[in-house]
């Protein structure tokens, strides 16, 4: 068996693929990182192979999905305030290349399992307290909208057979280690991960404002989890919002302040980001996962153990 | 002012041109009516231009979209039957078409109004007694999942300010003068329409099937309505779920029996067909249509009404 991560240069790639070469559920005989920029296995493995390709380039997407291939994980995109920075190209990498992946796993292989990480980006406008399964999705973010089109072609093609995929709505990951990036929610993670490094950070939401978020742990777990669940059980949707914990930016600095104390919480400054604060503040707060806790998924305790296993994986 | 209806040779261009040229709402200097077979005016007007084109071809979209061009009415489509026979050219003519005439409009004249018709077939699944504003979608056809792709970055252009986009989710309907098409609902026309011609006609669904229907006249006032909208009235989402009225096939029959007797329904027979009757139960049988009430939409009075329209329109 051979599965496929793009995107697997990047922080989710490679805790996924850590994960799996720790034999955490998937058995298979070889594991493809893609990205563009050339990923390095996390750990030295013999069934790592690494591959520099940029999937929108001309012919790269047939080069890539061969018979051998039997699941997919396709974490590469543009990140959200990118994508509304440069429409262009989110139109490009989230939307174009998922539909060529799509595309040539229709006609190489439609067994393919082809797991897609999609975003809570895909909500906004008016939104209720909890957001069940059948809310609709209204993104006000051309990230949310690529990947809430990416969502529907990947159900029209599970449901005609031409792939067997599988949609997880991810929470925001916090805390995330490694670098900010241009997310509209890199601060879920910054505020966290800087002062702990005891840099000064900030912050440029308000205090006030809720957020649904999961260690990066978790999402991992659930990333393989996926990959093992029989596609009927999914029924006539393959779109699961995965477990996450609602917490407001006061609650994660509180927590904070109890793993690590005040003078951690004091090098956050509040600095106002408008556009930032409204990108997040359209996202939904709460979400309702008796749907994905019956498909087995897992959720965090506590954002308080989060920061202690971020603490325990990276700083010790 | 110049106004362009693609489709412009099918039945609701037609009807949606008639009305125009009837100066029902619009004032405009030319009328261009396009189609991939040559349109006729429906009324002899030096207003009107018919333009033969098939706007899937290289070029044939640059051509169309010019910057005299102030509303664009996009109803050309492979209907739903059609669109899940051959989902290659659904996929090209009701999403790819619709997206290079978006990107026209951006580079050429983002002022212009896009006018799109979406439809009932987006929804599917579970379904509650009546679906409200903000209830997902959730396509059980690749033709509903290529309009509910189109609402999406029809949504997103507008937000972005690359076109005035505006899409209305046409109910069901009935009753169309003309031919059967390959549209999984052109049954609910002709089981109206073949008997009050005094032709046998097939239904290929239950009697116990409910629709949400609308009237041609009721469509079309709704189309010329939504041009004249301010764009600000519409919020977050530019997609409106257009009046109907909620009826099972009985209750169709039951009209026809009041308006033309028994003798006209006798020449109807039931065959079954699951594949039509499994798409079409998919649809919802009732909208909730306070928003565009508010928005100034029209609904039809009663389905007998319909049909008597029908008889005069057509027949007399």
């Amino acid at each position: 068996m051979k599965v496929i991560i793009t995107g697997g240069a990047g922080f989710l790639g490679q805790q996924l693929a850590s994960a799996l070469l720790k034999n955490n559920g998937l058995l298979f005989d070889q594991l493809v990182l893609v990205d563009v920029e050339c990923p390095i296995s996390p750990i030295p493995d013999p069934r790592v192979y690494c591959l520099m390709l940029d999937l929108a380039q001309e012919g790269a997407v047939k080069k890539l999905i061969d018979i051998d291939c039997d699941v997919l994980f396709h974490l590469a995109a543009i990140v959200s305030n990118h994508a509304e920075q440069n429409f262009d190209l989110g139109m490009e990498i989230n939307f174009d290349v998922t539909r060529s992946l799509l595309e040539a796993i229709r006609n190489k292989k439609p067994s393919m399992q082809f797991i897609f990480t999609s975003s809570l980006a895909v909500f906004g406008g008016e939104l209720p307290e909890i957001v069940t399964d059948n809310w609709a999705v209204n993104p006000q973010s051309s990230y949310g909208t690529q990947k809430a089109m990416c969502e529907l072609i990947i159900n029209d093609y599970s449901r005609k057979g031409y792939v067997d995929g599988r949609v997880l709505r991810l929470p925001t990951i916090s805390v995330r280690p490694g670098k900010p990036n241009k997310a509209a929610s890199s601060f879920a993670s910054g505020i966290i991960r800087e002062p702990l490094h005891g840099e000064s950070c900030s912050c440029p939401v308000s205090c006030n404002l809720s957020l649904w978020i999961s260690s990066p742990e978790t999402v991992i777990r659930n990333l393989i989890h996926v990959a093992q669940i029989p596609a009927e059980n999914l029924g006539l949707s393959r779109i699961v919002n995965l477990p996450g914990i609602s917490v407001t930016v006061k609650d994660m600095l509180d927590a904070l302040k109890e793993v690590a104390g005040q003078e951690v919480v004091d090098l956050i400054r509040f600095e106002s980001d408008e556009n930032i604060n409204q990108i997040v503040a359209s996202w939904p707060r709460n979400i309702d996962i008796s749907r994905s806790l019956e498909l087995g998924f897992s959720a965090d305790h506590s954002f308080s153990d989060s920061i202690r296993t971020f603490i325990a994986n990276e700083l010790q």
